[in-house]
């Protein structure tokens, strides 16, 4: 098995499939993935407070203490493996030819969990201040902002969540949207009527300022605002070209779609974590999807007569 | 939100919907829930291992650090509180009353997270000894056969891995499946090499014979075993009576069915973990099935108006 991502998907599905038995083969280019980003994780059940670098190593740890390999490379192309016309009367199916920029791999079966990136404001302040007060998850960073002032910069139904859900912690809430907040109606009332939250629509964050910490924004017009966190809401973007480009099926927001089994659309092509259509992403779902992956490949694998050559 | 089971998929769950700020309550007879009869868990993401009883109270410690409410109680009946014609017509929604022995409790959302019990071998003799020789939990009662011979009556990973924890203590721990031994395979490989365990394929225990404690079993073949202890491993019973009577929806092996929102037939009433219909069941699907219904649960709490009296 070839997992491609080590994120949290990715590493807990190894962890699971070197477990298995199976041979298990990781490569990411970015070991630990997004939540490396994170500076504290409170919501991985069983661990009050990890810092997210730690957590992604102990997942990591733990897949390779299995026996999982894992190389930092970057995948470039998935190609299955031509099956003979009398192979496949006979019941066989494809492996797949992992390339990366430096080698290529054969595989039984491949999981994907590339994950997502965040989309950025792109503005002076905040590569500097994130972590420090500049965030891309509301629902992980939230917390810490109990009676502060804070910011969710998007138009969208997530922006608009974000605000409600920020508005449970923080003192006051503005919610910054470049053109119109343009959320579900329902959520739109309902950010109309939280006291906490106030919308400034037609503009933007043109600078996040501090010393050490976000201390003020400076917007489009050139108004600051005395600010504690900017919550960044704008979207992600699922990295899955490299399932596109094998024909994975993707949704309109090209997130990769899986069942309950995480299989995809192609035989032998699962996929687990951020980059899959899942409604709520979370560090453990993404785990539990990989977890998934890995037994229904198992199974897989146990199944079919798979060509590797 | 009631949480009705304290497992690791109630505790996960319940450690989410509290951190979104929902008023949660747990209520579960047996705190930590089946994993708590489990000697080592060494596949629980990030924890290379820890003892079944320590995984479970870490997640409940977690949840109520958060401030989830527990409850020792038995449920005994979830029911919808009446909406009248004219409220059904407003959009309104139930909430429901959920019944224990003792107390009752008003909820918007109910979380099913019952798990389930130990099948019984159903031979003469095995009711007549329990606690008596008879047990359906090694690590609880494995460390009274210090020297004894004792079986484990089972084929999957279960029966392997309390073979391997009764030998720890037993002089002898024959492994008696009614098929095959068919555990994860690096299980399997462990009970080999274990001179101490015996496994036996193809055969059961029609019989637990003794005075007043367990002496020998009979096997089909009419082959009699002495013995001091048996302990059975042979699966698990969904508890979904409470949800059956509700309305919801249960498979053909009395699982409760879910979506991948962890949504059940009935809207308010989600389920999560080893009661459900998942084809793969970990304690960490289930505390991310529990962590998914959380999330949806919230989201339709903000979305409806809830009859709560």
């Amino acid at each position: 098995m070839v997992i491609i991502g080590a994120g949290c998907a990715g590493a807990s599905g190894g962890m699971y499939a070197s477990r298995m038995n199976m041979k298990t083969l990781m490569i990411g280019e970015m070991p630990g993935g997004l939540i490396t980003t994170t500076h504290l994780v409170e919501n991985w059940p069983g661990i009050k407070a990890i810092s997210g670098p730690d957590l992604a190593m102990s997942l990591i740890d733990h897949a390779t203490s299995f026996g999982v390999q894992m190389k930092g490379e970057k995948v470039q192309k998935i190609e299955p493996i031509a099956v003979s016309e009398e192979a496949q009367k006979a019941g066989k199916v494809p492996g797949y030819i992992v390339r990366t920029d430096s080698a290529q791999y054969v595989a039984k079966t491949v999981l994907i969990a590339t994950g997502t990136k965040h989309k950025k404001i792109d503005c002076p302040g905040e590569k500097e201040f994130e972590n420090k007060g500049v965030s891309y998850c509301a629902l992980c960073d939230g917390a810490f902002y109990k009676g502060k002032i804070v910011s969710i910069v998007g138009g969208g139904d997530s922006a608009a969540k974000e605000a409600l859900f920020l508005a449970e912690f923080a003192a006051k809430v503005y919610v910054i949207a470049r053109t119109t907040l343009h959320p579900e109606p329902v959520n739109l009332d309902r950010v109309k009527a939280n006291p906490k939250i106030e919308i400034i629509e037609g503009s933007q964050i043109v600078e996040i300022m501090g010393s050490n910490k976000v201390e003020k924004v400076r917007l489009q017009s050139g108004k600051e605002i005395p600010m504690d966190g900017v919550f960044v809401a704008i979207g992600h973007i699922p990295l899955s070209t490299l399932a596109e480009d094998l024909g994975v099926k993707l949704n309109a927001h090209q997130e990769i779609e899986i069942n309950r089994k995480s299989e995809t659309n192609i035989l032998g092509i699962y996929a687990a974590g951020d980059v899959c259509d899942t409604g709520f992403k979370q560090a453990i779902t993404g785990a539990a999807e990989a977890i998934t992956a890995s037994y229904w490949a198992f199974e897989y694998i146990q199944g079919h007569e798979i060509i590797t050559e």
